[in-house]
C-alpha cells in the first residue's frame, strides 16, 4: 500500500490529482482538481478525506490557488479569499487549516516555495505516521497480553486518509508486520461506509485478515471478548485530550470501557490543537440529511424523512486509554500532559 | 397505524398474508404464504420480523402446515417435522417457538381450534402492547423530569413488529398521545435499516416528529444532552433481566449509562423466557455476510470481503433501567424480580 497516494501534485499539469474515494472499492478513478472550486468540491464531497490527507490538500491547495490566480489575473485580495475558502471547506479537522497556514508565509516567495513546503509536509506526515505506528504498537504490545491480537477499528485511517501508511491503520500494519495480528474488525462506518469501502480495500490489498461489521455490532463484539484493543484516528485533539473523530468513535470508546480493553487514538501531532481547551469547543460538522436517508441514490426512508447527520463525535479524554503521535504516547487520565504529544522529541522537554 | 396489520390469516384462501417489510417504505406489497416453505422463506428473509409478530406467525404457521398436510396428504410425522421447521426458522426470538408451542396442543382438535387459539394470541398481544405502553409511559414520566420528552429508539418495534400498536414504539405512541413527546431519534439500524425504513414509515404515518440517524450517532446524540430516554424492544429476556435485541441495542444502553439517562426495554410477557438463566445462554443468530458487504445488490466492500453479521446483541441487566411488560415494570438491578414481568397481574403475586 506504500504505492497508493491519495493526494499528489501533478507538476506537468499544475493540478492536484486525487484518488476519488467516493468510487472505491468498485472503481479506481483519479479526480483531477484544476482549480479552487473543483478542489473545494472534492473536499466537501469527500473525494479526499482523512485529517492528515486534508493537511496535504490544504498546503497544495494554496499552490493551486496561486496557479489559478496567475491564469485568471486575480488580485491579491481575491487570492487570499480563495485560500480562506479552501481553509474553511470543512470545519472539524484541524489539519486542513493547519496545512494552509503552514505554507501561507511562503506565498510571498512564489509557487515553488509553496510546493517545496507542501512536499515537506507530505514527507513529514508519512514519517510521522511510521513513527506513531511504531510507538502505538509498542504501547499496545505492553498493555495487552493476548497473542495474536484482535483489533477493532472505525472509519479509514490508512494510506487513503493520510499522505501514506496511515495512523490507526498504520498501527495495525505495524502489528501485522511484527507478526502479532490475528484479525481486524472493521466497522463499516455509516453513513459513508469508509470502513467497508476503504479500510477493507486497504486491508485486502495488504493481505491482512479482516471482517467488516455494522457499527452497531462493535459493542457486542467487544463485550463478547472477541477484541483485544480498539484503535482509531482523530480529526482534532483538544488540549485536555478530548478527541473529535468520525461519528461512531465515541460508541467504540464506551464499548472498550465496558469490556475493559484499551481504546487508543492515533494521529500526527498536527492533529493536536492546543488552542482548543476541551471537546466542547470543537465545532462538529453537520452534513446533508440525504447521506442518511438515501443509500447509493436509493431512498431508504420515507420521502419526507429528515436525517440528523453529525459527521463527527467527541470522545471525552476519560474514555481514552492512550493517544499516540510521532512524538509520544500519553495516557490522558488527567496526569499525562497532552502537550507531550506535540513537544519536541527531546525527552528532557517531555518531562516539563 | 391501528389499521396496519403485518400478519393476517386469509380465511378465504387459507394463506398467511404479510406486508412485505423488505420492500417498505418505497413499496407496500403483500407477501402471500401459501405453504410452509414460503412461510419459512418469509421469516428468514425478514419479510416479517419483530418478536411479537413472530409469535403470531408461529401460531398461524401451524394452521398453514395443517392446511398443507391435508392438501398434500402428509403423515402426522411429516406434519410435526414441518411445524418444527417453522418453530426453528429463526433462533433468537423466543416468541416464534412460543407461538408454535401455544397452539400445538390444539392440533388434535383441528384447524379451526388452532386458528381460534391464534386469534386469541393476536388479540392478547395487541392488548398487551397497549397495556405495556401505558405502564412504560407512566414509568418514564415519573423517572424523567424534562418536558417535552426527546426519545431515542432502535430498530422497529411498532405495528409492523407486532400484531398491532407496538412495544417500544407503542410507548412512544402513548407519550405522543399524552402530549409530552417532542422528537424521536430513530437509529437507522444497520444492516437492514428497520429504523430508517420501518420506524420512520410508522412515525411519518402517525405524524410523530422524528429524525433518522446513523447507529454510530446514538452515543454522541445522548452525551450531547439531546435525548431524555431510550426505549427498545426485546427478542428474548432472560430470567436475570439480560435482554437480547437487534444488534446495536447494547451500544444504546452503554450510551444511556454514560449520559445518565434511562434505558427502557419494552416487550410482551411472552418475550420473557424464565428457562433462560442469563444472556450467556441466548443463542445469537449469525446472518449472511452479504447483508453487510452489499447494499440493495450493490457491493460496498471488496469482493473478497467477509462480513461479521450477528443479528442481535445481549444487553446485561446492569445497563437496563426498566423492563416493561403488560404485567409490570421492573428495574432489574438485582432487587426487582424479573418474574413479576410474567406473573399474574394480581399485586399480591408480584410481591413474592
Amino acid at each position: 500500500m506504500a504505492d497508493i497516494r491519495a493526494v499528489q501534485w501533478n507538476s506537468a499539469n499544475a493540478t492536484i490529482d486525487l484518488i476519488d474515494q467516493t468510487l472505491l472499492p468498485t472503481q479506481t478513478v483519479d479526480f483531477i482538481c484544476t482549480d479552487v472550486d473543483s478542489l473545494i468540491d472534492a473536499i466537501q464531497r469527500l473525494v479526499v478525506r482523512g485529517a492528515p490527507a486534508l493537511g496535504a490538500v490544504g498546503a497544495l491547495g494554496v499552490a493551486l490557488a496561486m496557479v489559478e490566480a496567475d491564469r485568471e489575473g486575480w488580485s491579491e485580495q481575491v487570492l487570499q479569499e480563495r485560500v480562506d475558502a479552501i481553509r474553511n471547506a470543512r470545519p472539524t479537522a484541524v489539519n486542513l487549516a493547519w496545512g494552509v497556514d503552514r505554507v501561507r508565509p511562503s506565498m510571498v516567495d512564489g509557487i515553488d516555495a509553496v510546493l517545496a513546503e507542501s512536499a515537506a509536509i507530505i514527507a513529514e506526515d508519512e514519517a510521522a505516521n511510521h513513527q506513531l505506528s511504531s510507538l502505538g504498537a509498542d504501547w499496545i504490545m505492553q498493555a495487552v497480553e493476548r497473542r495474536p491480537l484482535r483489533v477493532l477499528t472505525h472509519c479509514n485511517t490508512g494510506s487513503l486518509a493520510t499522505t501514506g501508511w496511515g495512523t490507526a491503520l498504520g498501527i495495525i500494519r505495524e502489528l501485522h508486520a511484527r507478526g502479532v495480528l490475528e484479525l481486524v474488525y472493521a466497522d463499516e462506518t455509516r453513513p459513508l461506509l469508509q470502513g467497508a469501502r476503504l479500510t477493507a480495500w486497504e486491508l485486502q490489498h495488504d493481505g491482512i485478515p479482516y471482517v467488516v461489521q455494522a457499527d452497531g455490532a462493535a459493542a457486542s463484539t467487544m463485550l463478547r471478548g472477541l477484541v483485544d484493543v480498539a484503535v482509531i484516528g482523530a480529526d482534532r485533539i483538544a488540549r485536555n485530550g478530548d478527541t473529535a473523530n468520525k461519528i461512531g468513535s465515541l460508541g467504540v470508546a464506551l464499548g472498550c470501557a465496558a469490556a475493559g480493553i484499551p481504546f487508543v487514538v492515533a494521529a500526527p501531532s498536527s492533529t493536536v490543537d492546543m488552542s482548543t481547551v476541551t471537546g466542547d469547543d470543537i465545532h462538529i460538522e453537520l452534513r446533508p440529511d440525504d447521506e442518511v436517508t438515501t443509500f447509493a441514490g436509493i431512498l431508504v426512508s420515507p420521502p419526507e424523512a429528515r436525517g440528523f447527520n453529525p459527521a463527527f463525535d467527541v470522545t471525552p479524554a476519560r474514555y481514552i486509554s492512550a493517544i499516540a503521535t510521532e512524538r509520544a504516547v500519553v495516557e490522558p487520565d488527567g496526569v499525562s500532559p497532552v502537550s507531550a504529544l506535540v513537544a519536541p522529541a527531546d525527552p528532557s522537554d517531555v518531562v516539563k
